[in-house]
């Protein structure tokens, strides 16, 4: 089934303790679409400038993701430099320009309105909700945000949760929106304002998808993936798309979204995101192959069976 | 197989988001003795004062566990006080009275000569490995340590790794202990020290048994547990001792240590671990059944397996 997914293609300039990369491809949109095109056809909705050329146009085209929605407008694309120097798990930004971005407004090609899936990536919920509400043939619908839209647009962002089937979002935006610091009670809470299932990532530790839990229930019903134990982190940007391309490319691989379906989609995401920081930007992405997204799965199994 | 084990029993004032417990029976070797009591014959090496009384050594009884080597000693049990109100996940310590524990000279009953199984609970090194020393016949040997030990007694710590074959540790332990940020890398560094398998505990994230790696490996080798999903925990206090109870004493209930019995063991650690949290002190862990435990692991089988 072919996915649709709005969001960020962006220039990346980051530092690691591994080096440093001027103006990668990057973009939450551009991570999600390559993670995803391993399972399923992608279409992508965004806005690039004039300095987006054929070069960044071939990575989309050898994995046949559809850029008809990609915009080229005037002026510069959304460009962003951070440093993991000091601390390899969150990024400090040193520089944000918005640039083109800042007047984005999505438009969905006609060819896009048969896609089942659809991903709302980390974008202001106002244009989350306006793709959402223009996409009504969509059967599943997960998106992501962050803590900036979380503390200053809440409301905007409420409305885009209650169009939601699952989010997925990490263990500290997770408990801002429930206000809670308890991530069991945390993730009830922030269910009930929405979506069926929620998908909390936890960097190194792996993720857990919530979903739903029933009164006489023992616990809350949930189910977890680890995280690849991996003995070197190059670039950490771009793991949580990543893992949300994985994720949400399986499951619209799928003829049944069947339980086992979502526990294998889990697996498929934390594959995705182990693999993208492995290299700086999308270049471990972009030379993958599906034999090897298979053969780490299998190494996931080994990691947490009993059996 | 019998296990002796070696380490506090002591008196614990705690205070948490749930309330507010005086003088629990607490210390390493008590949670570690429970726990592993339900899979295991356990025989405990420590020091109490004359405030240890008969209620204190029915706890142990109504467990099976040996206690002759429970020293009474003139003076006070161990004493700690700390609060979880600012942060349930780590200890703030406000009192710490050492007592009778500051002269403990472990002695070890004659009766204790056949345990096969050694577990060294974090006491001082130069403690440990005088116990360790003193039973030549333990064919597995496992142990803890903590920060305050890594940083100021290391030579002593180093002479005791060289004697374990499985060392029980938290993350920031690891990475302090190896002088290294990369998880993957600290815990090679850590099985170069002595232990040839290392366990990683990660608190609300589960924990990781590391069991070395092959340079033709694609990745090191390792098996991850996920920790339970509590919606309340009431006290944090005892939870690593109680992972390594459940740990170890599983390990000690098999004919043959094999690497699926390995696995099964990292499991029961956590499910003990997630069980002692449950309520103050070592109250849960009184009032559990083998039938609790059981259910609980076949939960966390559903938490993380595929089919």
């Amino acid at each position: 089934m072919p996915i649709t997914v709005v969001g960020s293609v962006a220039f990346d300039t980051v530092e690691t303790p591994s080096g440093r990369r001027e103006r990668c491809l990057a973009g939450a949109a551009t991570y999600f679409s390559l993670a995803a095109s391993f399972f399923a056809p992608v279409r992508v909705i965004a806005v690039v400038g004039e300095d987006f050329t054929t070069a960044e146009e071939a990575v989309f085209n050898a994995h046949k993701i559809d850029t008809r929605g990609i915009e080229r407008a005037a002026g510069k694309t959304f460009f962003w430099q951070g440093s993991y120097l000091e601390n390899l798990n969150e990024a400090k930004t040193l520089q944000t320009d918005l640039n083109v971005f800042a007047g984005f407004e999505p438009k969905i090609p006609a060819a896009y309105a048969d896609s089942d899936f659809l991903f709302l990536a980390n974008i202001d919920p106002v244009l989350q909700r306006r793709v959402r509400e223009a996409t009504p043939q969509a059967r599943l619908v997960a998106g992501d945000t962050m803590n900036y839209w979380i503390k200053d647009h809440k409301p905007a962002l409420l409305e885009v949760l209650k169009g939601l089937d699952i989010l997925l979002i990490n263990d500290t935006e997770t408990r801002m929106l429930a206000g809670n610091s308890n991530l069991v009670q945390a993730a009830r809470a922030v269910m009930a304002m929405g979506p069926r299932m929620l998908v909390v990532k936890h960097g190194e530790y792996g993720a857990t998808l919530f979903y739903g839990s029933n009164a006489g229930a023992h616990h809350t019903e949930c189910f977890k993936t680890p995280a690849f134990p991996l003995e070197k982190v190059t670039d950490p940007t771009g793991a949580g798309d990543s893992f949300a391309g994985g994720f949400f490319g399986y499951l619209a691989s799928q003829a049944e979204l069947t339980p086992g379906a979502f526990r294998r989609a889990m697996f498929y995401g934390s594959v995705m995101g182990s693999f993208a920081v492995e290299r700086f930007g999308t270049e471990r992405l972009q030379s993958l192959t599906r034999e090897e997204i298979d053969q780490r799965f299998n190494q996931f199994r080994e990691l947490t069976h009993l059996d």
